[in-house]
């Protein structure tokens, strides 16, 4: 129910993921509307629908979360938890869904702060950049655990092995940044992770692929992944406005409109899926508010793949291995090779601070869709 | 002396400074490479050199001023105490350049922390961000100050009255960001200063000329400034590799070349003239390292002009209008309309916080060059 075009691109986008991309999803909101909508497509009856009373308005912050008990994000947390979905795809406002999936699905033991994790459009792969927003103000600790949800992260969605990670700066030595970066760059040249550091990265490096993931707070993050969205619309709009402003320069852009325009999208903010938030006892993708279907349907695949490659299960082994300062609890005894491997399969240790109560883990394996089917529209 | 293509490139853009737009300037640093150079562009003797034993590396930072107290940068800080230049121009490197000037020339009667401000390209003026650099660290009130610099700086280089001042944050809404930039929100919206405060700007805002001023503490804002160079540098990278990949795309490539060359020149960071070090005791003016004559050139133009326009004043006056906390001190009573004026001269009152010992404000105005030629290389 959330997002700018909210439900009817929603609904298409959801409606190609599962036609185009054989993605199984289950349709959260008011039911009578996204019956309707799936008139329009002539799918209805083929998507499940479970019922939620209210939605978050756009302008919603995190008081919604409480307010509103029975919103289409608290129902699909709802789900989440009983095993019957494994992800939850919104285009809501970021600082409901944000706040709602914290209260509802609580955060992974041993996690201080959930961090959105984006994809930027770096060759030859994306570079993941950690946190976009979730969390304002936090401590040098916090931003190691950072790096252990950004590694976990590059694994499951870039399929890497070691991705190597930088912490955002303002200066390439180990003494640049603010008082956080300068404590941090410690904790993280210390080791006691699971995490290939390799140093600091400033603004510039952002776009150049130099490390696999980028760990900053999410005050620093916000402000810099808006500022790369300004600042590509920005070129854009000078380069269209260079390109027609003469009728040479106009036969010009007629010659090659398309590959501007693939280039375009590329680096525009609506394909990268979307944020995911990390560090919560389940996957939640966040699209952009101002989402259109083609980048619904990127965010339904990304939440697909995402509990395919049991994301959860992948951010809990790396928190287990990240010990965030000298006093915190290690149970696993002292880990000498970096790449060790967590087969045991048990809870992990409980980590240093651990804000909200723990909970166990849900099972992240897609579920039937028979199961949610039973009872449609009684979550 | 500082800079990559130092000192040629240096010297280069001072002669076109000098002869292109009449600047009157002087060289500090190695006298016999700079007779050499001004001898290769045939200007041996037309422009005074003061001689300067040593030079601070690229990579030196803060410790330099210090281990260096005869470093061109030095040298030139002393020129300005003395009143025998209103202005230094440097390309060395930021840390060295601001740590030097700080020692050199200290903090203006009341500044708190001094603040690098860049203009970045927008229309239909340029808008100014502060801090990029200088201060990473910094408390509520500091970015209320920053506020009042970059209102006296918009009005001396933009020539704006009442420059619209925005807080950089993640949000629109006042209660948005972390705890820093909430409480400069309400310290800016409380009044208790000479500042037009438009609210808070997201990193989308800064290219689209929503405020003439975006305040934000000096590691936000160099994040900020270099994600926005690396993202036109990747962008104009695809743009020129989409142009060439097709025979047709080179066609109209061809056609258009030079209207891209100056938009990518508009949008290139050397064009925005170098960063200003406000809050001094003398004007700043920081090249970028990598920075060419043509760089350096409209860095003596953007000294000569802030010079004449009195800056080291206006700052004065912007200070001492400025109240940063409820138990500063104030002594020109309370000023209720917003566009009072400061035309009585007298000293201004110390600020609440002082954290440099006040030294007497030098004449800002330009001194003739006769009085420097008269003992070129003794300073």
């Amino acid at each position: 129910m959330g997002g700018d075009h909210a439900p009817a691109a929603v609904i298409a986008g959801a409606v190609a993921a599962v036609r185009d991309h054989g993605v199984r999803l289950v349709l959260v909101g008011q039911a009578p509307r996204i019956r309707r909508e799936l008139d329009r497509h002539g799918v209805a009856g083929e998507i499940p629908i479970v019922h939620a009373d209210e939605a978050l308005d756009m302008g919603e912050g995190a008081l919604a979360s409480w307010r509103k008990p029975r919103s289409s994000v608290a129902i699909a947390c709802h789900l989440i938890k009983q095993g019957r979905a494994s992800a939850l795809v919104s285009a809501g406002s970021t600082a409901g869904v944000v706040a709602t999936s914290r209260l509802r699905l609580k955060g992974q033991q041993g996690v201080m702060r959930p961090a959105i994790a984006v994809t930027l459009p770096t060759e030859p792969r994306p570079t993941v950049l950690l946190d976009a927003g979730a969390t304002a103000d936090v401590k040098p600790e916090t931003l190691v655990q950072f790096a252990a949800l950004g590694t976990a992260y590059a694994q499951v969605r870039l399929g890497l092995e070691r991705p190597r990670v930088g912490l955002l700066t303002i200066g390439a030595e180990p003494g640049k940044g603010n008082k956080l970066a300068k404590r941090a760059h410690e904790l993280l040249a210390a080791g006691h992770h699971d995490v290939e550091f390799a140093g600091n990265v400033e603004g510039h490096d952002l776009l150049t692929g130099a490390v696999d993931v980028v760990v900053t707070d999410g005050f620093t993050g916000n402000v810099a992944l808006k500022t790369m969205e300004g600042t590509v619309r920005m070129a854009f709009g000078e380069l269209r406005a260079a390109m027609t402003a003469s009728r040479t320069a106009k036969v010009g852009a007629l010659l090659q409109r398309r590959r501007l325009q693939a280039l375009r999208d590329r680096l525009d903010s609506d394909t990268y899926g979307g944020g995911v938030l990390l560090g919560l006892n389940g996957t939640v993708v966040i699209a952009h508010g101002a989402a259109e279907e083609r980048a619904v349907t990127a965010a339904c695949r990304l939440a697909h793949d995402l509990a395919a490659g049991r994301i959860v299960d992948r951010v809990r082994d790396q928190i287990a291995a990240t010990r965030t300062s000298r006093f915190g609890r290690w149970t696993h005894g002292e880990r000498d090779h970096a790449d060790a491997e967590h087969e045991d399969g048990a809870a992990p240790p409980p980590g240093p601070v651990a804000e909200e109560p723990a909970e166990p883990v849900p099972n992240p394996a897609v579920p039937p869709v028979a199961e949610v089917l039973e009872r449609p529209e009684q979550p």
